[in-house]
């Protein structure tokens, strides 16, 4: 394993004291339990709170600021953070409003953030993320790129000042709306496990993988990126039943080791595919925005927009990750 | 050889349109020869023009706009762009004020903007980015991260309507003061060789590794994150030579496949080891700004801030990847 790393146990502070010292005018990093903050907290809002393993970043600690989210738990790589940290955050950034966590579907996260719903003394509600198409049931899925969609347009809604309901009413509508299909062409490696997580031979790619390099919906021979975008669009399409004339987000997302020049072009695959069925790309948002460490590989993720979300997706954000006027 | 590609010579075309269509608000793409230029030109100004062999990106497409260039002649991988794509670039965005190249410090990329100067009709002068100071001595270094820092500061005096000599003046002036060093931990593949560009132990790094993968001041055993930028946070400082109490921009440049989460611990130990020698911070970026395709690994580039620089690193910009207001 060759990494930039001091010691394995001190990579997750050492980095988010970089992180926190690096955009110290939009975040603030609490310690003992670990969690972050915007820096300027809006007191009459839905305070949004996120988290999840580290090792996805920008996801969620890159999300933190106005329009987006109030309070971040990172736990340590690809592993759930703790009810401490959600309460500690809680604590820290509840309001009368009351708090939303928006939460990636994965077992450890669930759990956790159930938990600290449980022990908390607020008005607590939970949009569970679940925009992972691969398993062809997109209300099963695992959250993945999409959450930022998720994020964006809740985050958005919130500054507005709605009320509890309606913020996870509309982060509910959002993950509806959402599907995410991605392909890894290598895996990553943990740190802490020092060594890759699974192995692809020269011309095998795994189709459908998780954002932790979790077996996806086959193994399959690397194949053109035409041809992989238009496999993947198709797991898409069919689970979101999109109507000619649809207007549609597109987020192609890396997974960390692939350059952008093959995202844009895969951008332009996907712009090629949609614009054969008569569907018409809306938004379009081309990075890496929700990464799996150090794999090569990328996810497409497809939004079916209406008014209210396209007016949340394109209000005002200040985040480290994320900024537009 | 695993890449997101259709055909190998159909890379470029391809990752620019879908690059084009993703930000069609703010670029243009022009074909035959290829260049890129901003949306809505500005009609006042010295005409900033910039480019280089691709494989670097965001660099440089993804600083076209308010506030940094006007076009860029982007050639294929790792490969210098040819005289007539900067005769086209010129044509399109010249105005009375004269044409200022920022070229990186390749014998190639220096040769064909030479002598694409000498063909134009127009005034035209031509700041050379040197700031890679793995070689020892900046003034004869390759074109690297630093790179951004001139073209952002250059950028936003062109704005003002300075004359072309004063851009120029800036744009040397900034380069002086800015040094970079890089450490690779794995090569990159060129997609047209299909192989890596070369090979490292389990054990080895690059350090002082140019962003095409040249070779660099020496190779080395892995160490540790803290002793590897303090190794390179030498060799850059014996460079500019800070007095006690320098303003310092500090950029933490991954090269493509090194997590963000790794790229923020770098940035963390430089923040402490600067902080013991009595440099202040004070300004920064950290992520995937000068990339050299799926290279693992990242540099450090330190600028001398002065307040002229600093008012122009602060300054609004609007590029695809570059945006602050």
């Amino acid at each position: 394993m060759k990494k930039f790393i001091n010691n394995v146990d001190d990579i997750l502070v050492e980095s988010l004291k970089g992180f926190a010292t690096a955009h110290k005018d939009l975040v603030s990093l609490h310690l003992e339990p670990i969690f972050l903050t915007r820096k300027v907290p809006s007191m009459n809002k839905v305070a949004l709170i996120s988290g999840g393993g580290s090792g996805h970043e920008p996801l969620h600690t890159g999300y933190l600021g106005h329009g987006m989210l109030d309070a971040v738990c990172p736990g340590h790589v690809f592993t759930s953070p703790t009810p401490d940290q959600m309460l500690a955050a809680a604590d820290k950034v509840n309001t009368e409003k009351g708090i939303l966590f928006i939460v990636k579907n994965y077992a450890g996260d669930v759990m956790n953030f159930e938990m600290a719903a449980e022990m908390l003394p607020y008005e607590v509600a939970t949009v569970l993320v679940t925009d992972d198409c691969a398993a062809g049931d997109v209300t099963a899925g695992r959250g993945v790129a999409g959450t930022i969609i998720v994020e964006k347009c809740v985050g958005s809604l919130a500054e507005t000042g709605a009320n509890l309901q309606a913020c996870k009413a509309l982060g509910d509508k959002v993950n509806q709306r959402t599907a995410s299909m991605g392909v890894a062409l290598s895996s990553c490696t943990v740190p802490a496990a020092g060594r890759p997580t699974f192995s692809l031979a020269d011309n095998e790619v795994e189709m459908g993988v998780g954002i932790h390099g979790e077996a996806g919906h086959s193994r399959e021979t690397l194949r053109s990126a035409n041809e992989m975008a238009a496999e993947m669009l198709e797991h898409i399409l069919s689970t979101l039943s999109p109507t000619a004339n649809s207007e549609i987000l597109v987020l192609v997302n890396g997974f960390g080791n692939t350059p952008l020049m093959e995202l844009y072009l895969i951008y332009n695959s996907v712009t090629e595919l949609l614009a054969a069925k008569g569907l018409k790309i809306a938004r379009s948002l081309v990075g890496n925005y929700t990464t799996a460490l150090d794999m090569a590989g990328a996810s497409i993720t497809l939004c079916l927009l209406d008014d209210e979300i396209k007016q949340h997706w394109d209000s005002a954000v200040h985040t480290p990750a994320l900024r537009w006027d």
